[in-house]
């Protein structure tokens, strides 16, 4: 197959997808192990528990991409349809597979605990087309099956679970090793520089003549997060050195065009860049959230490794306990209000002191929908963020859905916390 | 048009979505609100920024579905090439709409606080085709657009910009009341009902004669969601009252067969049922947490009106900040350690003081990848729930990533809360 464009189309099956009560997590993280190894998804496509419309979708997809993979309506209870239509599509017969049946004893017996007879679903669970080879689910009961190219299209088929964890196994531990031993794949290297602090505008207007000083293999993105901007290049070619060569300049280039708003230039998250500071100076930090409620704290703590840095949170959602654990003074609670400049500063400094930290980030605003004033309308919010010497404010004005406001507030406080720390050493 | 089935398609555009950069929550979003007001999601395509791509799924789209909504691709920089193409597509040329460029001025001004000239490429965002009907976007610089059914397909085309607020608000206050206006819509009723502490095998066999007896307008899903399974009854038909009066009988015999492992009969989540308990009881409480980092404050916090029943969270990362602020003893993790039982009965006892609250739940476990020990290997979890009277622990062995241990700690959390405060008033 040409060694330039291996395409890829996924789709997930599942009516959860199309009413909304589910978001598909699974695609983005295939998208990114393709990705990886120099496949480009060229589309994603999700369709309901309905046999035709499962059906049509393999067909168009078949026919536009070399590879598809298909996740979801593997489980065992009777909406799941995938597997019988799979047979039929692929001209197959259910056959028992004995070594995915022993293994899903082995998990209903020893991992599960749920030791007796097997129920007549856990058993079809291990009934596997004739005309696939299975992949092995360590995970979980329904194995993944891999269909070979066949009919008009020629495309590789695969069919996973839709439960993510089990999904991502396979995609790491059987599709990925296969993909690399089927298929000649090109290079595509992608670089994000993360900004912060303006507008995909305002870069935008930076970077006019650096884009279209750009050759074809090389690709400019603006993705705009939380009020950060992401700037990401990609790269193609045949030679991962080469294109690495090619690519380099350009992305010091963009750096530098950026760097008032530049944070970082890998595609990590804020807090993972805070973290790697704090690490590199060997100190402890902590936070005292009011209004983002522990989002703070989980962002950090959804790192691993981040209890090196991070000791702890008072997440003071009530002025009680600002005024009791982090020693807010009632006085300032009463006259000034718990969301004020004045209130932040001394949330910060009873961090600092109640959890024995080198720097801490306080936060207290009005997320909506309910609770604004005139005064201090939803979306009024301020942060802090200090050491033992000194503690600096910020203000801020968001007129978003709580959701987003809490977000947003969380990516500003970080934010601020990494100025500081790079300011105040 | 028909007054049964109404079909829609969402098309996603953007290069992020197919490396995987970003996760899809705006279809998700479209997916519930089209849903509410009867219209079937038969299909989600994500294409890229590349012309034909994006051309291809407007004719296949425009070809099957009734309605089909496209979003992203409308930003100032560029790597956006939606706008134009959608005016070649649509046989129009791009004209400035006076009213758009009033309010991209006014967000500039007022709301961006970046006064002075414009740039070209915000003034841009004011262009539209001359064939379509321009949707205020109260939110942001990208207008909305809707083409009239035109060519083979017939279908009504909206186009949206990517960012989800203002995504949201155009679908609300533009979309839903002209489709509401242009079509005649059946009507879809879901219930759901959310269980804990089985899984899907198990409920299916409960559920096996019950399945059966569905007529053809109902259907029955299940969706396994953190270790919890919602079953989620659907029906279709034209009249509301007929609908629900249908539905009714089934939705009552389904929870009473699954009425061991009942959490509530709403589709919300745990977090929000605990919430109703305590508001019915008028009592408060508090979190320490952990392994969780906060997660169970989040999510407790991202429900407006949570100040009404929480008070806080002692986020006690460090086992000094479990000692100097909850009070667990220092032999206590000396001896038995952070991850165990007294612990986290400590860290009950402590955060109900510190906190004053009626109720608080404590968390504490290895979440992974690394800290793992034979003794207590990755996946160990201990929970405590507890009042001022009493104290009840639950261990946990989880076997995923890091991420879903979280999540999975948090779910049984709020479970092991929402148990405690029924059995123990």
């Amino acid at each position: 197959m040409s060694t330039n464009s291996v395409n890829a189309s996924i789709i997930t099956i599942g009516d959860e997808l199309l009413i909304g009560q589910t978001i598909d997590t699974n695609s983005a993280f295939i998208a990114q192990e393709l990705n990886k190894i120099g496949v480009w998804v060229r589309r994603r496509v999700a369709v309901g528990d309905v046999y035709d419309d499962i059906w049509n979708a393999l067909d168009e997809e078949g026919a536009q991409s070399d590879i598809v993979i298909i996740t979801g309506g593997l489980g065992p209870t009777a909406d799941d349809i995938t597997k019988p239509l799979l047979c039929n599509y692929f001209g197959g017969k259910l056959v028992l597979d004995e070594k995915v049946l022993a293994h899903v004893k082995y998990l209903f017996e020893q991992v599960f605990r749920r030791p007796g007879a097997l129920l007549e679903r856990n058993i079809k669970q291990a009934e596997v087309p004739d005309v696939c080879t299975v992949l092995h689910n360590a995970r979980g009961t329904a194995p993944g099956m891999m269909f070979p190219p066949s009919g008009g299209g020629g495309a590789l088929f695969f069919s996973l679970p839709g439960v993510p964890h089990e999904m991502k196994g396979l995609i790491k531990d059987e599709v990925i090793p296969r993909l690399l031993k089927e298929f000649e794949l090109p290079t595509i290297i992608h670089r994000t520089a993360f900004t912060a602090g303006t507008g995909e505008s305002i870069l935008a207007e930076l970077l006019t003549e650096f884009e279209k000083s750009l050759p074809e293999s090389i690709k400019l993105a603006y993705l705009p997060n939380y009020g950060m901007v992401k700037l990401r290049l990609t790269a193609r070619g045949n030679n991962k050195e080469e294109v690495e060569k090619e690519l380099l300049p350009y992305f010091e280039k963009l750096q530098d065009l950026i760097k008032e708003y530049l944070v970082t230039n890998e595609d990590v998250g804020l807090e993972i860049v805070v973290g790697n500071l704090l690490k590199a100076k060997n100190k402890m930090m902590g936070t005292a959230e009011s209004c983002t409620g522990g989002y703070i704290a989980h962002l950090i703590t959804a790192v691993a490794g981040s209890s090196d840095y991070y000791k702890g949170s008072i997440i003071s959602y009530a002025n009680e306990v600002k005024e009791n654990v982090l020693g807010v003074r009632r006085d300032t609670l009463s006259t000034v209000g718990a969301v004020s400049e004045e209130t932040v500063k001394e949330m910060v400094a009873g961090a600092i002191k109640t959890l024995n930290v080198d720097y801490a980030v306080a936060t207290s605003g009005i997320m909506g929908p309910g609770g604004g004033s005139e005064e201090k309308p939803v979306g009024t919010v301020w942060l802090a963020v200090g050491n033992h010497q000194k503690i600096e404010t910020l203000k801020l004005n968001l007129r978003f859905d709580r959701q987003r406001n809490i977000g947003m507030t969380a990516a500003n406080a970080l934010n601020l916390l990494r100025k500081f720390i790079i300011a105040n050493g």
